[in-house]
């Protein structure tokens, strides 16, 4: 495909797979859509698309193409690397951050706005507050709909490119043991990337307060698949058998204050935790972060969160260019 | 010219014509400023670009050509529909959408603004909440300003696509019968196409309550022109002969809550009425729409509001280009 | 370089010198940055890029790099300024205007956005109403960071196409008189604008109120390096010796209103005052402007401001170009 023209992805992925097919005008709603084969054919690609940004700058793949980027609800990091990862393929933006104070407020319907924004471009980013929305919106359009979040719901990408970092960090995903911790009650981004982990043979461990356990219900998912798992209170009592620290923010809001003061440094990952696990673990974030990785931690090579956001962006550029056939 | 390298239009519209000499930096503000050789010079070059999109996605006429996209107050459908036709050119677009917050929260006048932003770009796209700021801005600029809507003044871009989707819906407009119902007081879309369908050999029929009837001057204006018109309160009672239906949004805000009440069902397009209407009739609606069309009636073939707004698309295209001197 | 694949700028500046390697991948942070060498290696890439846009309308030289542009607070002149320069450039622009809704009310720190740009984009352009921000962003980034204005700190850019304008107008900027008017306590434009022209053989003149004199540290600075210069109250006891007059706004929160109403139209330059002025005397004002300069004198040819905002966009592109590595 990409690269001189020609599929040449490692493992043969990028050939003609069922995989490649599945994703051409596909709508990219839930992690649930992904099995082993699709995510090995978006690692490639992503891998592929790496390769185009270090060697070009970027690529004209998606040259004529025009995204619509419609945030209901404004964030910088997600809406940034949609925007640089179309740039980047060749594509342009159309940019929509103000929908709350625009049409909307003249009472339009969310499947009105999709189908307006379908006539003007050839695939939809859609944020939403709502749970739900991102469905809402891809049985409206013809186009293809990409979710990038839709309230506590989901929020696919950032779990791929989680588990793509993941695979990059470690070049590979089975056999290794993960640990989450942090708000692993409200965090969507921690469910996700816990389920897409099912796929694979790996052990999980959950890092949290009494009162930001990990929802049951995921927890029997999770068992469901044969995944071994742990529950914990303290990071100490896991960190020396990590191959994955994925840490997420506490929210003060969730949290009686007293106990935000309590549990925050508790959680916090710092240059001593960092002592006591192992040589090559990769401590993940999805950001922003708050308080739960010290600054001193940055210059430490297992600190994988900035090299995480980029991947975000190799991501968005293998499912942009797989939905619109160019994949 | 642009398919194939060459003027191919239909009818030999887009030789060298005066219409096409005409809009060479042209500003654009007024339906006025249209008789029929420039609309269907018009037509036939959004035709063009219907084709050029459908083929290859894009074009790479305006390429190295910057538009400025200067609202004053937000829009999400009209500038999408300028961002991806000047995208769709292979423009570039800088887009300016919280003008109250900055430079004119220092104080700045709309003809200093303006030129500013043609020192940066080759033609100024403008919303503004005032009548007459188009025209003033136009007299700032040396380059092209399109008037985008500037208060309850015009809006000349959607009466262009508005009488374009008619004749693609139809294939012409003379002969045609087109009923327009809503708010005809305070909408001044319909009041631009009445004006631009005055040019054919049209009948027209206004249907509102008589608090929003059509202003007399427009009946006036219409009438001098020859064109034959009724005015009626039910859409029941002229349905059956219409061959196109324009419906416009009832705004809560004109009438009392009462009145609103007990009109908005009136006026509410649904399958039921579509049972009267002629076979090949088309419903056009500029939205964003609330009830006056039900959802139920978007799967009917007449349904043309959506393919309306693939039509701005094209007209945009048609105009930027017209202007820059690359019709 | 760049028109006709080569280096061919003015005096041979665009060969392959120290200036030219100073600016590959370098901060712009301060004007504390320039020398004559390095001034005049941007004046001469400056008018290249006109050269380009006169021509061509834009060039492809960055195409497929990434501007990230990072406005905290808004500026549409600045902003738009530099959206248009990468553009110009073939290069795409993420605009991140909404700062103040998003990651940042989560609470992240400027490093962790600036880290999280650079891994989308090439370049990072930030505006932030804090002294020292730009210095903060440039040594969490890897890619060039450039300061759009830092608060009461710096803002470079205005200062280069200040003087860059200066040079274009004149022709040269040794043996000029050059007269600065209106509140230059706290005009940032005006102090970085002397630090420059202090690298040159001119003699400056300060015209402001009691209140809003120069600080005396900039008057320091400044005969240090040997410039003669003069403080006046009235632009009248000034104006016939001056080869540049720059005036800046007096904006009204800075002086008690019945100071502002007495001294808004003694710095007001009209036609009146422009007759006590040198034939070839050229005007600026870096925009917007309230009352300081009347519109009835911009018919005048003396009157520079809006080419100014034009080389505005050219500086930009010569910077972009330059850090680039594409200079």
């Amino acid at each position: 495909m990409l690269v001189n023209g020609r599929n040449c992805g490692r493992r043969g992925a990028l050939s003609n797979t069922a995989a490649q097919q599945y994703f051409v005008g596909q709508d990219i709603l839930s992690v649930r859509q992904f099995d082993r084969e699709r995510l090995e054919y978006l690692f490639a690609l992503a891998e592929e698309m790496r390769t185009i940004v270090k060697r070009e700058g970027s690529s004209s793949i998606l040259r004529g193409r025009v995204l619509a980027c419609l945030f209901y609800e404004p964030s910088t990091r997600t809406s940034s690397s949609f925007v640089a990862a179309m740039s980047r393929l060749g594509g342009s933006v159309i940019p929509i951050n103000e929908v709350r104070y625009s049409s909307v407020t003249k009472g339009e319907s969310l499947p009105d706005t999709v189908r307006t924004l379908e006539c003007y471009s050839d695939v939809i980013v859609l944020r939403h507050p709502e749970v739900g929305s991102a469905q809402i919106a891809a049985q409206a359009a013809r186009k293809p709909v990409i979710n990038a979040g839709d309230g506590i719901g989901e929020h696919p990408t950032q779990a791929l490119l989680d588990i793509f970092t993941i695979e990059e960090e470690l070049g590979g995903i089975d056999g290794m043991t993960i640990g989450m911790a942090g708000d692993l009650k409200f965090g969507r981004t921690v469910h996700s990337l816990a389920r897409l982990l099912s796929l694979f043979d790996v052990k999980l461990r959950f890092v949290a307060p009494q009162s930001l356990r990990i929802p049951p219900e995921l927890i029997e998912e999770v068992a469901s698949k044969g995944i071994p798992y742990l529950e914990a209170e303290s990071l100490q009592d896991v960190i020396s058998e990590l191959d994955v620290l994925y840490v997420t923010r506490v929210q003060k809001e969730r949290l009686d204050l007293s106990l935000y003061e309590q549990v925050k440094d508790f959680y916090s990952v710092t240059p001593e935790s960092m002592q006591q696990a192992k040589r090559r673990m990769v401590v993940m974030h999805p950001l922003p972060r708050v308080g739960e990785i010290q600054q001193s931690v940055d210059s430490d090579p297992r600190a994988a969160y900035f090299r995480q956001m980029e991947n975000g962006m190799y991501v968005r550029m293998a499912l942009l260019a797989a939905v619109l056939g160019k994949g």
